[in-house]
């Protein structure tokens, strides 16, 4: 069996670009699995690990007959670099990414035929080449928000690649995508950077903290996240972020109104309401 | 070893009354521990699995010669049942509870120098007798609320009481309390609930709950919670909630604009002191 592309260049080899490049190599998607980024100590590890084939600094080097460039930065950075490569390869090169929100990417594309735009809805607490397992994928599902400009063949290969990985693939509009990641992702972080900002300036805060137990724990995990990668994903989601703000600030004005009149029927049926849509996620999602 | 006193009654014997019970009688801090409620279900459960020695449907027998009452009951139904509790027993028993507000309480009991407001910040996914466990205090804390019209001697007895189960005791003030757990567990519950309720009444929530991953779970996972018993704890802490809702919502409204501005130092700010906070947190909680 021969394997599906030649080469496979991978830019930025993290938790996501080394599990992808771990789980192509263990399908024999690809003969050669190269990794390019800026600095040689997780790229050297790459390679240890077994992760890649090769790597270099050299971009040029890089992406030459490269038949799939993947961008495995975050979100701001992965829009300059995509600019960047877009430059320097010609339409034959299928490029993709893996970052959490899609608007700005295909604004940086610039209407490029041969970019789709993709992101795996899995992740882990750790990061890092590392990290990375071939099975990270399995059962996870994969976003790809092609445009009317993007060549249905590139949206093929990628959509193949991914499928390789055990993944399911998702195709929908990039409005459609950056609102549901708003809505499911990038608010609730916001909440709870919000919620943990606010309580740790208020006067109670050292009891506040002392007296927390498992449910504050579990609501404010996310606040540990990366501000840097979170800080991005605000700026490049702007749109979706403050329609979704709105959206959760209009029913939390609601309730507190209900608070305030001590309003039993209104508090009952919205947190009736909440629980069951709750409930129902947690047996579709097995947890 | 003689036991510190003769009988303890638990009003409504679930998680946290049964788990009260196993460890007293473990520790052999009483000579009888007995059972009241409505039905006869988990009381006679309670027998069967030797959580406790004996139950009675009859208040009044119930009662009669207990030297500690302790009240199992959630928020609203536990005032009720200790205006009725005070009506009928001397200062000589000593009266107590478990529930998540204390003002309330300390309204409904009118000065009585013999009711300890307390809280065990202990609880489980499960709930019920069946769940009850010896342990499930050993290093939790217990706040007590007393005033300044409760018995010192009143609040030493349910302090032993709660020592001898392994839990550290804490008292603070009522206002205090229950400002510190509007921040830590009401806020975070109604905050929950707003937003599962905002996205499953959206266009798009199907997709949303689809493609949702796990720091949605875990951030919503509290919004699975008993509704009517938030919506008693909402209604009682009223007042302390309001306040935390207030404090809230300008940090949220702060980071809209800092959203809406692209404003990457006022978001990079916000976020990393979260951070830095819930660490910190993680760290001393050792989670």
């Amino acid at each position: 069996m021969s394997a599906r592309v030649d080469k496979v260049l991978i830019i930025g080899l993290g938790l996501i670009g080394g599990s992808l490049a771990r789980a192509l190599k263990k399908r024999g998607w690809a003969d050669q699995l190269v990794a390019y980024g800026h600095r040689d100590v997780s790229l050297k590890k790459g390679v240890e690990l077994g992760v890649i084939d090769s790597y270099t600094l050299d971009l040029e080097e890089a992406l030459s007959g490269a038949d799939v460039v993947v961008i495995g930065a975050p979100t701001l950075k992965a829009a300059e670099i995509l600019e960047d490569v877009l430059q320097r390869v010609d339409e034959s090169t299928v490029v993709t990414d893996v970052a959490s929100v899609k608007n700005n990417l295909l604004r940086a594309a610039a209407g490029a035929p041969n970019f789709v735009p993709g992101h795996p809805i899995a992740g882990s607490e750790q990061s890092g080449v590392e990290a990375s397992r071939a099975e990270l994928f399995v059962d996870h599902r994969v976003i790809l928000t092609p445009s009317e400009l993007t060549n249905p063949d590139a949206t093929a290969l990628v959509q193949d690649m991914w499928l390789c990985t055990g993944a399911e693939v998702v195709r929908m509009g990039v409005r459609e995508h950056d609102a549901i990641l708003a809505a499911t992702s990038h608010l609730p972080h916001v909440l709870a950077y919000a919620l943990v900002d606010a309580l740790s300036r208020s006067e109670l805060s050292e009891d506040i903290f002392r007296f927390a137990a498992g449910g504050f724990r579990d609501f404010t995990r996310i606040a540990s996240s990366d501000p840097v990668m979170w800080r991005d994903i605000s700026i490049a989601n702007r749109d979706e972020l403050l329609l979704a703000i709105d959206s959760f600030s209009s029913h939390l004005a609601d309730l507190r109104t209900a608070v305030a009149a001590s309003d039993a029927a209104a508090l009952h049926e919205t947190f009736a309401a909440a629980k069951a849509a709750r409930d129902a996620f947690a047996i579709k999602k097995n947890q």
